[in-house]
């Protein structure tokens, strides 16, 4: 029986975790669900942000499944470099999956594209690039200041990212991958994706491929969404364009997102892309459709395909039914999946 | 009387350029116009990029014009870092600015934004960051290759850019400018970015601030384009954030950008975000809009405000008169918007 480990985080977190574990149980009855108390709350307390112990006890576990963690009363980086990054890093998670689509129901931002149009998945690289944590400052605070932050980049982590885009595209109906990247500023990082994106590409003579800059993709992303399948890039190209892809398919309170490291060695961690929210944390109204998506995730990570199409199956209902502007109660809709998810 | 430089480039940079020089001649009558040759044609036939002795000549103009250099037979990186980057780092060029206005007869992408409710300018950091070409990679093409790129920012470079921002915030009328970084990955970096911010936000108590993270803030740009005023950035980050801005105004058809030198020591350069797109060159269909709202910015730029707004107004008249899907010919534009100009 599957073993998760559950991080319900802060704000809306464990309201929307709550949610996705009545699903995750009712497609998967006897899910053993362990809670860590990770996030702010926890570090104001007692100052940890994660333990060793901790982390040697996730890692015990066959998934992680994480609400959101974050406040504004924690200073910058300390819970993204020492929480999420470090369990990101640390699990080797180098595939971070972000699909994205128009879900018929949702009111979407764009004038020129319909309901069912969009349906793309950004494979993030998720252990390199400029969220390596390498980079420092000199003379701070005095006219001199220097500060630096490198991109590091391994053929090793790049072509491992490639490969499994290409493997998830040939899964797929339209069977087409997208680089994006900054080849013509970005050189020597550009150019080592560029030849490792061609290399593999070369394995995977059915699959489609084309280029585009991360300006250009950007744009792209906004005029034409439809235009895309899977979408490879790297760690920070992969933060902002995921976040536009959200915003054309009617926000990151529907983005659902996979930390996944496919090898088995480590366990793959589930996470809505939206954050803790205090504005609306502890009223009840938080959408748990993200969170529960991840489990949907998680799911199909651990080898449970069927569970996870019913899971998917349920949140198209409940998104097809819903009136735009009508007010939510978030475990009205996760009593609702979970009983469409086993109907 | 104005020494422009004109480099009109390659695809559809000379036919556009063509019109923004008719419309300068319109409202400047005896502006001193000299071409310089470079682009893909140039490289292609001799092999130069820029030679030093025109790097000097250009330096001794008031302003440089230039069409779109570049075309898809160039190998990425030859003429964007020794031709575009290498001016704007020679001659110092830290304020790259980029308007977004939704121009009322522009169809806009964006379901809940109406013309006329979008009109915010980022002020992109031109002379630093990951544009700094600091970077290398070691085994190449093997397994063990790795690739960096390193951003450089210092509180020089930094400091100077916001404090135009502000500058520029505190002659608009809602005065308010969102910094635009990533400080809770980039942490050095961001931190010495915030810590200036803060600084020159003290000199402006009359000017509103706030700050987003660069995933955020391309989602913003999406959903609630009209929140901006002046957004201030670093390079890359303004490189990608100025396409969306684009996007959700109308494209980059019509986007006009400057890369300035404020101090005058050297010229600064004024250009169409637009490439030179082949597929459309010579034709004589390319919109010469934002080629001639670059002039705009130009003209204001030399101290001829009231030439810039007599061009702004004659592009506002023009994009007010179009039928929605009628083509146009370049040369036609170009003579409405000279003749509005001087009426
Ligand atoms: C919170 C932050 C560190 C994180 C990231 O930048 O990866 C977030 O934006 C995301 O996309 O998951
Ligand atoms: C062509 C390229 C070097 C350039 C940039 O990245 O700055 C372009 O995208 C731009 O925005 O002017």
């Amino acid at each position: 029986m599957a073993r998760i480990a559950v991080v319900a985080g802060d704000g809306i977190g464990p309201e929307v975790v709550a949610q996705a574990l009545k699903v995750l149980d009712a497609v998967l009855p006897g899910v053993e669900a362990t809670q860590y108390d990770l996030g702010a709350a926890r570090y104001h307390r007692t100052g940890e942000v994660l333990p060793d112990s901790v982390l040697t006890e996730l890692a015990g576990h066959d998934a992680i499944l994480l609400g959101a963690v974050g406040d504004p009363t924690v200073p910058p980086g300390v819970l993204e470099r020492g929480l999420l990054l470090k369990l990101r890093f640390a699990f080797d998670q180098y595939v971070n999956l972000r699909p994205s689509r128009l879900w018929p129901g949702v009111p979407g931002p764009l004038v020129n594209v319909k309901p069912g149009e969009v349906d793309l998945v950004v494979v993030r690289e998720g252990t390199e690039g400029l969220y390596a944590g390498a980079g420092g400052s000199l003379h701070r605070d005095t006219p001199a200041e220097v500060a630096t932050e490198e991109s590091l980049n391994t053929r090793h982590g790049v072509e491992r990212v490639i490969r499994d885009a290409f493997a998830r595209a040939a899964r797929r109906e339209r069977r087409k991958v997208t680089l994006v990247h900054k080849t013509n500023v970005l050189t020597h990082a550009g150019s080592l994706w560029a030849r490792a994106f061609a290399a593999v590409a070369a394995e995977h003579p059915d699959v489609a491929t084309e280029y585009q800059h991360v300006d250009a993709a950007a744009m792209f992303l906004v005029t034409q969404p439809q235009r895309y399948d899977v979408v490879v890039t790297d760690n920070l190209f992969g933060d902002i364009l995921t976040d536009i892809a959200a915003a054309v398919t009617g926000g990151i309170g529907l983005a659902a997102s996979g930390c996944i490291n496919p090898t088995g060695a480590y366990p793959s961690m589930f996470e809505p892309v939206h954050g803790s929210a205090p504005d609306i944390a502890g009223k009840g109204v938080a959408d748990p459709v993200a969170a529960v998506l991840s489990a949907a995730l998680l799911l199909d990570q651990l080898g449970h395909a069927d569970a996870a199409a019913r899971v998917t199956g349920a949140v198209a209902a409940e998104l097809a039914g819903r009136t735009p502007g009508v007010a939510l109660r978030t475990d009205e809709v996760g009593d609702r999946l979970a009983a469409h998810a086993v109907a």
